[in-house]
């Protein structure tokens, strides 16, 4: 139970600053997005590997990291956090009216193209920096996967708004960031990319090979292989 | 005497660039709040544990890692710091007059539930990183602890200005930042984000139980329960 | 050929970054393109050191620490990389019409000192932080090498365009960014300032001289002297 | 020599940064500055110790850690590397006209002011972070140190101009930044606070006391206490 109260508590705060921030129209909202998540993969990784992405917790399933059930249970708890954070975002910032984002035409071609490869790049630097054998007791994981996110924010932020994240993508359209009929675009591109991504990684490091985790586990946490057997 | 006095000036500078950066309009605003609290936790962590902030001694006293005269200690000492801080903000920006935030109706209540919010990440992010057993010695606690309050600034600053702390609450109203009649919002929902950060962590981390410390215990650091041990 | 998927990965991110941030002309974009070198550098540096960039290929092979078959398999692979994010980039943002950079006069002059003096700075923290002898295990390398990059980006922009990367100059020479009256420029300036840097490193640290390394070495990653060894 | 040539070159490319992002009016600008400044740190640091201010070295020299001979070659090195910085940097940039900030009245003394305190704020940073026994091998020195700037940069940039470097005094004033009636400003006021800064790192640390370093030392470097000695 403690691995699927930090994901809900890291994607809640994930997906409540996504919506607060991009409601409020901040500038710095990119920088924010990637600083919260940052933050929390480093309070949270060494409970639950900090995933706070059903698209990470893929990759991580297909790396062989985390046991079936266990990347069910996170992807419920992070569908619970965004069905929270996205409402309440909207009720915080109040505007007066909500511009939903719904690609179309060639905005949605480039959305799922820029969806799939951020996606495939954020679940490719979680599963090199937090999962591989590489650098056991890094400090710079966190900063990482954070920045990857800030990075493509501030990139396709006005292309596809940058979501790169399942749980940001029901939160966000609670929020009346996206419109319903946008959200197969990033459950498709995002899960494709983690997909890929985790794919990518048992080719690039075939020799890699822990074994799958459950939340049961107590001291270990699914997703940061190397730090957890510290 | 030396935490103390680290305390102190963690917490001037802290509330100085708060109140001088906020006075002057200056757009990166965030990004100096977020850094300045960041350089201030490495460089005096290893002294007093780096709280600054009254909500995070709270947080620790309620983990059980700080002896209760030393936390009061340490309130004193941020408290003085914001007593001296905000006043010399007002005099070096000299703004031709303040508009002191003063949240009513819905903002007040959106005040209310985002400083409880962020107050109980900054504190469960600073008990996490700097206090748990899990990453000795890591070198990112401090860039974890001032980018949550860089992601706050960002995100919330438009809705409660963005405190998080009540040190920051008390300086921030002496430099005119906030109204007098607000000041009970943060002192309220700031301490109890920090008890509720200290209570999930206990809740989390059940056998996770260092012994308090006390400022006169010399190389010890309350707060950093685990770097102070190497 | 690990270590050559891996340099084609980490330029493609960085071109297609600089491409679609610049021509959407976003103001965080020096941010964006600093923060995603870090994370690739962060990402896979453990495979291939995580060049990126055939300047710093250079700098390496100056130095000493790759062979020159294994560098020009890099420079290879770079190449490919920014001829498929290059266009990419120009067809997600599709814009109305580009203004490529051609600086003449003086702006040229200036272009070739900035852009010499830029990617020695760069070179040379990418041999000081990933392949001295003296930090084994840091966790600042990525940092490091990125900001080098988001400082150069922040300060002249505006007036060479801030590539330091004739991987980059070809691929945004591909979107639309520079004009191929311009290509020369980088490519000489960038290089001249890589080998330099290489010179530089072996004047000031003339006992740090660790074998050449090649590609096929498997967990031997050349560019990463020290983090590779362990 | 060694030493020389790393605190020339660090200094170097920082006043390069500081005169070319300012007078280029990079909205970034802050960020640059405390991202060059950082970079530099971690590329020099294992050499020279990377004071590239001469108000760190006095704060270094009093703290002991550093023979008063290579003190004073320090402060020439990082002289000539502001001579030879300021008037390239006013060259790349060649605006149409300057606008030397020349403070008086309230705003010369303020400038005093916040120019002493961040200067005591930056060299106390330095001290704690890279010289102190508390931390060997830390990974966030540079980062520490870098931002440190950053934040004051962004909160008093208005005010004095954000300094805290008598090097990017002399530099900024070859560069068009300052006048030269408000060199004494900085001079002043910058010294004072790292001195202080030094005497404040006695009192705190008793028995933190190595002995001091001379640039002719080989792999040690003055200011770098910790990591020098690993």
């Amino acid at each position: 139970m403690r691995s699927y109260a930090v994901e809900f508590a890291g994607t809640f705060f994930l997906v409540l600053t996504v919506g607060t921030a991009v409601l409020s129209e901040a500038p710095l909202a990119p920088l924010a997005i990637g600083a919260i998540l940052m933050v929390m993969v480093y309070a949270g990784g060494h409970v639950s590997g900090a995933h706070y992405n059903p698209a990470v917790t893929l990759a991580v399933l297909v790396r062989g990291r985390i046991a079936p059930a266990t990347a069910a249970g996170y992807v419920l708890a992070q569908s619970l956090a965004a069905l929270t954070a996205g409402p309440l975002a909207l009720w915080i910032v109040s505007p007066e009216n909500t511009q939903p984002l719904s690609p179309s035409g060639h905005q949605l071609l480039a959305a799922l193209v820029v969806e799939a490869l951020f996606a495939f790049a954020l679940a490719s630097v979680v599963l090199n920096v937090a999962t591989s054998a590489s650098h056991p007791d890094n400090s710079f994981y966190g900063l990482a996967i954070g920045f990857t996110v800030l990075a493509g924010a501030v990139t396709v932020g006005g292309i596809s708004g940058a979501v790169f994240n399942p749980a940001v993508a029901l939160g966000g359209t609670f929020a009346g960031l996206f419109d319903w009929s946008a959200l197969w675009i990033y459950l498709l591109a995002n899960l494709a990319g983690g997909a890929a991504a985790g794919l990518a990684f048992r080719v690039i490091h075939p020799h890699d090979v822990p074994p799958p985790v459950t939340a049961e586990e107590g001291a270990d946490s699914p997703g940061l292989t190397v730090r957890s057997g510290t």
